[in-house]
C-alpha cells in the first residue's frame, strides 16, 4: 500500500507533510509555495496579497455548531487570518455527487451567506460541478449493501490584503519567544464526531467553527507577533510540531495551562482520542515576542472568541528540538508529530 | 427528482443555468458575483484584479491530449484570459479517494508543471484531502460488482491582472458586432469519450486542451472586441444562446462557417452527439465590433492556436431573441440552449 494514497495523506501529520515535499513541492517548486504558509503572500502594484486554497470534504456535513458550507468561509478565512491578511473575496466551487438534496444545498448556501456576511466577505466567483452518484458501501458494511447519502465537496479560495509591515513566518521565532493559544480546544472534532454515525452518544459540546480575523487583526496591533497558525487537522500537537521542526527548536508546553472542556476529555478519553490532536476551527496558535505575550494575552481575552486565551508554553532553545509537555503529574512527555490522520473528514 | 441535484446541474445548460439563479445568486447576490462573468472583476488599490475557480471532475482523467492536471491549469487560465485578463497566480486543491496511485499523483503533478510553466504562472499555494474509498458500483454493473478506479478531483482557482482599458462584457454586445470563433470544435469532447470505458473504438483526435491568454492577450490589442468565451461545457450552443438570452439578440450563425474536422463529425455522428454541444477547452468565442472583425481574425489565425479562426455569424437584430443556424442545405433552425449535459464528467 505504500505506493497508494491513505487517508492519512489528508491529515494533518508526518504522511501528509512527506506527501507535500516529495511530490507538490518537489514538481511546483518555487519560493511562494515553498514558504508552505497557510496561505502564499505576493506582491502586485505595491499591494501585497494573500492568496489560499482549501477544500471541505466533512462527514457529517451537519454538525452541532455549524455545517460544511459555514467551515467552507470559516476556514479559508482563518488561512488568511493567521498570514497576518485582511480577507476581501472568495471563490467557492461545489462538486456534488447526483441524488444530492436540493433542500440541503439551499441550507448549505444560506450558511455561506451568512459566515460571509459575518466575516465582511464576498463570494464573487463559483463553480458547480455535478458527479455520477457511487453506490457507496462501506467495506464493513458491503454485506448488507447500506448505501450512505450522497456527498457534496465545497472549494472556497480567498485572497486578503496584507498591511505593510506585517511580516509573520516561523523563521522569525526566536528562544524565549512565548506561545499563546487563543481558546480551548478538540471541541470542533469532538461534535463532527459525536454526530457521525456509528457513535450512540449525543453531547452539548458544538463545533468552535468562526472567522478569526477580527481577533488577528487585532492582536497583530498589540504586539509583536511572530507567526500565528490555526490547529485544524493535527490539531495543536500538529502546529507546535510544525514549528519546532522547521525551527529546530526546542518547546515547552505545560499541559496545565492548556484550555480543555471537561467534556471534551471525557469524550475524548472514552473514543481514545487525544484533544492535543484533535482538529479545531476557531482556535489559533500566536508565537508572540517574550515581552508583549501579555499585552497580546489582554487583547486575546478582551475578544468573545479569545475569552479562554492562555499562555501555554515557550520557545525554551535550539539543544534538543522537540515539542516537550510538562503533564499534570509533574513529568515530561515528548508531544509527537501525528503520523497519519485519527480523524478523517473532520474538515 | 425535481427536488435533488442530477448529472444536468453541472452541465453548461438549463438546467445549471437556474440552479445558479435560483440558489446560488438568490442567497449569495452581489454585483461582482452577478456579472456571472468567467471571472469575478474587482478594484484594489488602484489595480484591477480578476479572480476564478474551477473544479475538474472528468473521467478518465488520462486522455489523448492530456489529463485532468494539465485541464486544471489551462481551464482556470482560459476563464482569466477571456475576462481579459493577463494569469499571474493559481491555487491548487486535490480532494483524493484513498488508494489512489502515487505514480499517476506525481504524473498529474508533472501535468500541472508543465502546463504551469508553459501558461507562465505559477501554483503558489495548495490543498489535499483525502477521502474513504466508497466501492463505486455503476448502476448497470452491479450484478458484476464491477469497481471503478480510485477518483481524483482537482480544483485551481486563479488571479490575474486586468489592464486599463480592457472592458469586456456582454452588456457591451451591440446589433452589427461578428461572432468569430478561433478555431475547430469538439475535439475535446470527443477525445475524452474516446477513452472513456463502454466505447470500444479509438480514433486519433486529441483534446484540444491549452491555454489561451496569450492569444487572447494579443487580440485585444487588435481590435474593439467586446465579449469572450471559451466554449467548454453545453459546447459552442451554450455560450451563443447565453449571448442571445442575456442580450435579448438575434444571433445568426452560418453552419458552413463553423470549423469542425471531418472525423469529429463522424464520431459525433456514430454517437448521437451535434459537435455543437461538445465541450472545448482551448478554444474562444470572440465577439467583436463590426469593422475590427477582420483585423482580429487575422491576428487569431497568425497565432498557432488560432491558425483556423472563423468568421461564424453576427448579432442580427433585437426582433426575434434566438439563436438562429443557416444550414449547409440552406435552411434555417433555431440552435437551442441545452437542457442537460449530454456528456457528463468532461472537465
Amino acid at each position: 500500500m505504500k505506493n497508494t494514497i491513505n487517508i492519512g495523506h489528508g491529515g494533518g501529520g508526518r504522511l501528509a507533510r512527506d506527501l507535500i515535499r516529495n511530490v507538490f513541492l518537489k514538481h511546483l517548486n518555487n519560493p511562494k509555495l515553498a514558504q508552505l504558509g497557510d496561505s502564499a503572500i505576493f506582491e502586485l502594484n505595491g499591494s501585497r496579497l494573500a492568496l489560499t486554497t482549501d477544500s471541505y470534504v466533512v462527514r457529517p456535513i451537519f454538525f452541532p455548531g455549524g455545517d460544511i458550507g459555514k467551515l467552507a468561509v470559516c476556514g479559508t478565512v482563518n488561512d488568511l487570518a493567521v498570514a497576518g491578511a485582511r480577507p476581501l473575496y472568495l471563490s467557492c466551487a461545489m462538486v456534488i455527487e447526483e441524488g444530492f438534496s436540493l433542500k440541503d444545498l439551499e441550507t448549505i448556501t444560506l450558511s455561506i451567506k451568512n459566515a460571509a456576511l459575518k466575516a465582511g466577505v464576498e463570494v464573487i466567483t463559483g463553480d458547480t460541478k455535478v458527479i455520477e452518484k457511487g453506490q457507496r458501501v462501506k467495506e464493513s458494511e458491503s454485506q448488507s449493501n447500506k448505501s450512505e447519502g450522497s456527498n457534496i465537496y465545497i472549494n472556497t479560495a480567498g485572497i486578503g490584503i496584507v498591511e505593510n509591515g506585517i511580516e509573520l513566518g516561523m523563521d522569525k521565532i526566536s528562544v524565549g519567544d512565548k506561545i499563546i493559544l487563543s481558546g480551548a480546544i478538540g471541541e470542533h472534532g469532538i461534535a463532527v464526531l459525536s454526530k457521525r454515525e456509528g457513535f450512540d452518544f449525543e453531547s452539548t459540546i458544538e463545533s468552535d467553527c468562526a472567522s478569526l480575523h477580527g481577533i488577528t487583526q487585532k492582536i497583530l496591533r498589540s504586539g509583536n507577533i511572530k507567526f500565528m497558525r490555526d490547529p485544524t487537522r493535527g490539531g495543536l500537537a500538529a502546529v507546535l510540531n510544525e514549528i519546532a521542526e522547521d525551527g529546530n527548536l526546542e518547546i515547552k508546553i505545560d499541559e496545565d495551562a492548556i484550555p480543555i472542556r471537561d467534556d471534551v476529555k471525557g469524550i475524548g478519553s472514552m473514543l481514545g482520542l487525544d484533544p492535543l490532536y484533535i482538529a479545531n476551527e476557531g482556535k489559533v496558535v500566536v508565537v508572540a515576542a517574550k515581552d508583549d505575550a501579555g499585552s497580546i494575552l489582554q487583547a486575546l481575552q478582551n475578544d468573545p472568541l479569545g475569552q479562554n486565551a492562555s499562555i501555554i508554553g515557550e520557545v525554551a532553545g535550539k539543544e534538543k528540538p522537540g515539542v516537550y509537555l510538562k503533564t499534570s503529574y509533574g513529568g515530561t512527555r515528548i508531544l509527537d508529530m501525528p503520523v497519519d490522520d485519527p480523524l478523517p473528514r473532520i474538515c
